[in-house]
């Protein structure tokens, strides 16, 4: 894409209300724009980087059998009451509404009432198990403070699976397979080194759940590491006697760190309530087992936005950049600098690279200030020294390692970039 | 895809309650559920034929230069008071909600203001103009009936599309596109032959504006079509003396039709209540001149079942399908049959081809007759009577035409049957 035709702007400062650095960097570079405290927008090139984040977890999702589906924000009071969450003293946190005739509706916050009833007209028999169905979809929670940006919104997309199984045996086959899958999903976001499987409290569903909490200042949890075994506890759940419960060492560091992820067991908290049953092979009427799997794509993309930046600006891995090349043409109105950025913007982009062409007519102390605050994995610049030594200048936004290349090297070198990551 | 893994089964009967055909026919088929009037969610076939829409539409926006953004539901009151539009006497399908602080908030039906709003942070020369940004984002209006199933939601996707422009000049440009742009989706779609472009009336925007009807007797709206001409008139707006605008003939015929689609000029009615101004070329602030662009995906989607099924089901045009090709095993069980099957599953979505592959112990009977109701444009059978003649059994679900096919030109037959649609 030609920058010249992007319509964000970079710009200085954040509004003066935006406390959180994540959402500071986001809207300076153009990336989001927020509405109020906890409901931000996504500009084109916060929605390219959100769209890859979804793609990566699509990606995961599917390799473990997942379906893909969409409910719906609207919820019915009466089926919440069956399980006993529609009253404002057990969730603290709906927003509700109305429809004209009075009916109150719920803005949904999660979705296990509506896919547990929705199942009930296609699981039958041990033959219709296992289920895994997930989606990419808007949760609103009325948050009574909103103050980290992207990373705790009061209108915010989750990624939502949930697992129907035959039972527990089966239950926890998929569970450990889901865990496997998150840290893909959070290698592949490039925020794997630092985030940890936790153990944690089941909350109101069971006694533990595993938590996925990735280690920044920025977090509002603590959490203890094992760095042998690469794994967590809780601050909730940790006795006095704080040790490993993989290793059994004593040695664990208190850190700060941030949930971006979650699984639960839900046993049968949710079929017995709404009467899912199933078949089995005696023709014994039996409650469904049940998982669920949440993982926020903004909160990863806030998250990756916080850990993973600098003084500069944004610095996004490979797989979630808005673009993966940021072109930079410094021409001085040179002619012939303008057509070989033109060129070399062709080549790329027909190899398939995503390319963010700088195309504007601005100085160059100015372009490179924009780009570091972007943040695009690869800077690659088109001057007057490039055309006259025939060296171009690719520059790596994370680390800084600088590389001189030929022009017939360019796409190669790019692919093998890409590629390593 | 294998349909022994498909979670959703098709049924006989739709839910008693619920009066429109498309949402009948795509509830009885797995596509969609209704969780209450109005408000459907999307089933993994429902939720492939919506990305499709989706993908149809974002390749014709992309076209015309539009930017992808998404926006928010949750609406700032203050906002919509600036430009009279809050009030409930003057927009009476809102459904408004509370933060825990007592604020209240509107759930969007429309976001001419928030990104008018935001495009304040973005635009301030000429050199910033035209902007074309658009999203596929959901919409929520309180309708008193819903009784249209996907066709008209109380919750549903909507593809919003706003122009920012420096004058009508500019403005009229990319309004003539963006018709072109339209009448490329419908023909994509599969509706494009009984789509009439239509004047209309502009409603509280403008005198004058252009809808998208397509004639079905599913339709609310009453229009007057001129066939030479391939337009519309809306019966709002047509004078005693009916004729058509652009040849005078007054041989127009009255139809039922559903709207698909409209576009507005909203002129300057959104940027002077919220102060969007630009510098033009000599220094002197004007403001920005807009237009709004709507098409529902759903509502395409649902018109799409409604007017393009039959007696036996649902009929998908190729683009638009949940899949291109249903793979049908009749195999009684023997192994060369399945093995054969699994061979021509393979080889098919090896070429790229989407397959659902119907591997599951049934009658023929019964996987002929799911395969009818789910409307996949190519149906493919493997049986004992194709292992012995070597042809394979190709036939069109639109028209029913059989072909039969030599094993080694499967491919390139439904390669070439999708190139025609």
């Amino acid at each position: 894409m030609r920058q010249s035709q992007l319509f964000s702007k970079t710009r200085k400062e954040a509004p003066k209300d935006e406390v959180s650095r994540n959402a500071e960097l986001l809207i300076r570079a153009g990336f989001i724009h927020k509405e109020m405290a906890g409901v931000y927008s996504f500009l084109p090139l916060g929605l390219r980087v959100l769209n890859k984040v979804n793609n990566v977890i699509r990606e995961e999702m599917n390799a473990i059998g997942g379906q893909e589906i969409l409910l719906t924000t609207l919820q019915d009071r009466e089926l919440w009451e069956k399980t006993g969450r529609w009253d404002d003293a057990v969730v603290d946190n709906w927003f509700k509404t109305k429809l004209k005739s009075g009916t109150e509706l719920g803005l949904g916050f999660t979705h296990e009432e509506p896919l547990t009833a929705l199942m009930k007209n296609h699981i039958r028999s041990f033959r219709d198990l296992p289920v895994y169905a997930y989606q990419i979809q808007t949760k609103f929670r009325n948050e009574t403070r909103a103050k980290s940006g992207i990373m705790r919104g009061r209108e915010f997309l989750m990624k939502d699976m949930y697992s129907f199984s035959r039972d527990e045996k089966e239950h926890s086959v998929f569970y450990e397979k889901a865990k496997t899958a998150y840290m893909n999903i959070f290698n592949k976001a490039g925020i794997g080194e630092i985030t940890y499987i936790t153990s944690a409290s089941g909350g109101v569903f069971s006694q533990f759940s595993d938590e996925f909490q990735t280690v920044t200042d920025a977090g509002e949890d603590i959490i203890y590491v094992c760095d042998g075994c690469k794994i967590a506890v809780n601050n909730e759940i940790i006795s006095d006697n704080k040790s490993c419960k993989n290793c059994n060492s004593s040695d664990l560091k208190e850190r700060k760190s941030v949930e971006v992820g979650n699984i639960f067991n839900l046993g049968t908290r949710f079929s017995e309530a709404l009467n899912l049953q199933y078949l089995d092979e005696e023709g014994k009427e039996k409650f469904v087992v049940m998982g669920s799997y949440g993982l926020g794509p903004a909160r990863l993309m806030g998250t990756i936005a916080e850990v993973l930046s600098d003084k500069d600006g944004l610095v996004w891995p490979s797989r979630v950049a808005p673009f993966e090349v940021h072109l930079i043409e410094v021409s001085d109105e040179n002619i012939e600098i303008r057509k070989k950025s033109e060129k070399i913007y062709s080549a790329l982009t027909s190899h398939g690279i995503d390319v963010l062409f700088d195309d504007r007519d601005l100085r160059a102390g100015e372009k490179f200030k924009d780009s570091d605050l972007i943040g695009i994995p690869l800077r690659l610049i088109v001057s007057k020294k490039t055309e006259s030594d025939g060296l171009y200048e690719v520059k790596e936004r994370m680390g800084g390692k600088v590389s001189m290349i030929k022009e017939d090297s360019l796409c190669d070198f790019v692919e093998s970039f890409l590629k390593k990551i």
